[in-house]
């Protein structure tokens, strides 16, 4: 498109901002932090940073140099406070053995095929585990052909439904394959699992994340297997249903090990006391280097009191960034933190979580009474400057929520098209950040933040 | 993020579809539509093809490929009528020669400078045009420097203004240094124009454009500078403003040609003469492919017929898709197809525009009364399955605008924030689209014909 638009911007935006109770001030100020997260980029340049010290793993040495990054940062923006909260995190490591290969077969003998183990996943000794393949795509169809799964290595093969307009409802509908796919198989005597990656990209990057065992049932490996791979070994299995994969898997869990949340915070300067908390999970998964999932959503948390410190606002109410640890795997750090909270003599009025990747934002889902969402929606005149349409009930995120006796829990919405693309694993970096979408995301929740510190909710 | 989605989904969405008077059939084939368009990827693979023709600059012998190619697409899709309708277009060429270099400098004599003709420009001699460098920000200060232009290459360097959360209103705040800039120059004497790049991509891919000349005033060459080059060439200058610059192109403007739009059509079957248009420009830049800018919104476009045929929906209005050739200079083919409009014993009750990129859906803009918006809200829950969160007055789009007596013209509005990233330029590749965004596109312009059609506006 090329001209007219003129006339586009005459007819721009949208809410009646003389019809609503607006405070000019706030909504002045409101516009600025827009245009200051715009043309700074500050959180886009950290989460640079951030990305260059890699992936963060709980308990690898990537996930402290990271921690140590974070609090340097916050140290040098200002932060009225600045501190780590330990808490003891699961210390899962990869190694460095991760193969597969079909090596029974007339015609496919010798193919390795694209995997990685889950997180959690137990390994293999140096020979690794072979067997031969039954193909199923879910638990129904797992029990119906139960007799033949002794010695196997099941291949879940259920793709996440790209029909739905949601990724992350496809997802939520294929992941029980991942999470709870071995320990339904070994019931039945499998040796191993192999599942198909869970994507919106039907590229033949593994997607990884966490898997679970029950502690009276056998524990087999479990691994993703790359979208063409899955579709390759599909179509192999019509021709040689007979052939036979060998896995070597030299991951392993390891005791349990220290680790941080990191936490700064801006000082309310009339309620002190009256704490709002913005955070997303400062771990991620050993793939990429969780530019979306979830660095991009700590740096947000962190640029949000930066930009309150930059523009000089001295906030009511105490603003608090948590980066969380261990969201991926048990919720270490966000159990933790919501301990103190609980006996912590400051009251948290309000959460935020940012964990949907750092896309244009949407929106805002509020868990909350209906008499809050209410007010809440008065604020959407502020928030629609950084591209925020709507707050909506809905769930916040597995971090935040367990903070108990919020009057709101926030989960921030950007836009979701392409998260399930990146997400755990190998495709989630850096370039697939793009500035502008990730900084009206600060400015999104710094805009919010600002709003319930200044009128409360 | 990681688990707990089943709450996400089950405080999802925001429609409450009981409190409002929903059509059920319509409802369900709302998302029969998105789910297919989805899953089917038709229009997706379509755009491949097309963008595999390449760029469609009007008069290009690439331009009447596509021609071809789209009346073939929509004959074998098997729409009722499809048909060329002749329009005589604009015919400028860009030729093999188009350089830049600093050829009288001390310290940078020699380097290259990464250019690109505007549309309609002049060429050079093969010698080309030499000249010292004005840098001006706009034409209040080009008239405060009047005296020192002449004779010289004036250098407008005013950047997109990032901090405009809408890149349409920072390219419409940037875009007269390109569609006047030459015109204002030559009132002073200048010998050429380098314009930087409206562009919200800081790399070094220049943009092109339309310009304009007035036939009063000298006409002179007018070219798109990349942004990097454009920082730099500002600093060299700062160091030595004396330097010289040389600028050879061998772009011309022939005479007018003949050229197509493509029209397809499926009639209604209770009022085939109460026609909805749905279009975009096939036209492009000879930059790039044109995947976005607008060979995306064609085809999307077009998929709204196929989507309709393809699930064997017989709408009751004639629903009708026009690629509306040359927009980006003269809108040769939407004057034509206006005027056809005009004289036709149908009645053309409502168009849209598909043409601001091919990103994920946010809302249509409404060209319409406030009481034909209010019935148009109401078709919300069924928009809101392929991401519409609203509809908005605001402008339609150059194109349909042309078609007088409708009740409604729409402009479709996806996510912009990547969009002046590729615009006009060789960044506007096929890769940049993603296929979900795309589809959901295709799927929420075919919900609106379909509303239209069958509960009238």
């Amino acid at each position: 498109m090329k001209k007219f638009l003129i006339v586009l911007l005459f007819f721009f935006p949208s809410f009646k901002i003389h019809s609503q109770n607006i405070d000019k001030e706030l909504f002045e100020l409101s516009k600025k932090i827009v245009r200051t997260s715009l043309i700074d980029q500050k959180g886009y340049k950290w989460l640079e940073e951030l990305c260059k010290i890699g992936s963060r793993l709980t308990g690898s040495e990537n996930s402290y140099r990271a921690i140590e990054w974070a609090k340097q940062k916050m140290i040098e923006a200002g932060f009225d406070s600045v501190w780590l909260q330990p808490v003891m995190v699961p210390n899962w490591k990869r190694g460095n053995l991760e193969e597969a290969k079909i090596i029974k077969s007339k015609k496919y003998k010798g193919r390795k095929l694209n995997i990685t183990a889950f997180g959690g996943s137990i390994g293999t000794d140096k020979k690794g585990i072979t067997g031969k393949i039954i193909v199923v795509h879910d638990f129904n169809e797992l029990k119906e052909k139960k007799d033949l799964v002794k010695g196997r290595i099941v291949l879940f093969n259920r793709p996440l439904d790209y029909g739905e307009v949601e990724p992350f409802a496809g997802y939520g509908g294929a992941v029980n394959q991942r999470t709870r796919g071995a320990i339904e198989a070994a019931k039945f005597g499998a040796i191993s699992v192999i599942v198909r990656s869970i994507t919106t990209k039907h590229d033949n990057v593994p997607h990884t994340g966490v898997m679970y065992y029950e502690d009276t049932i056998p524990k087999i490996p479990s691994v993703a297997i790359g979208y063409k791979d899955a579709d390759f070994l599909t179509n192999a299995l019509k021709d040689e249903p007979d052939l036979e994969v060998n896995i070597k898997l030299s991951c392993k869990t390891y005791p349990d090990t220290i680790s941080y949340n990191v936490i700064g915070e801006i000082r309310g300067r009339e309620f002190p006391d009256e704490v709002m908390i913005v955070g997303g999970h400062f771990d991620s998964w050993d793939k990429g280097c969780g530019a979306h999932d979830d660095g991009g959503g700590c740096i947000q948390s962190m640029e949000v009191l930066d930009l309150i410190k930059r523009l000089e606002i001295k906030p009511k109410r105490t603003i608090r960034c948590v980066l969380f640890i261990d969201e991926e795997q048990r919720q270490s750090g966000a159990i933790e933190y919501a301990k103190f909270a609980a006996t912590s003599s400051q009251k948290h009025i309000a959460a935020i979580e940012a964990d949907r990747g750092v896309f244009t934002p949407r929106g805002f889902y509020a868990d909350t009474d209906s008499l809050t969402l209410n007010k809440l929606q008065s604020f959407l005149p502020y928030l629609s400057l950084a591209k925020v349409d709507w707050i909506r009930k809905g769930g916040s995120g597995v971090d935040v929520s367990k903070i108990k006796n919020t009057k709101a829990l926030f989960g921030y919405v950007p836009d979701s098209q392409r998260y399930m693309d990146v997400h755990h694993s190998d495709n989630d970096t850096f370039d697939t950040v793009h500035p502008r979408e990730f900084q009206l995301g600060s400015a999104a929740m710094t805009i919010l933040c600002l709003l319930i510190s200044e009128l409360g909710i």
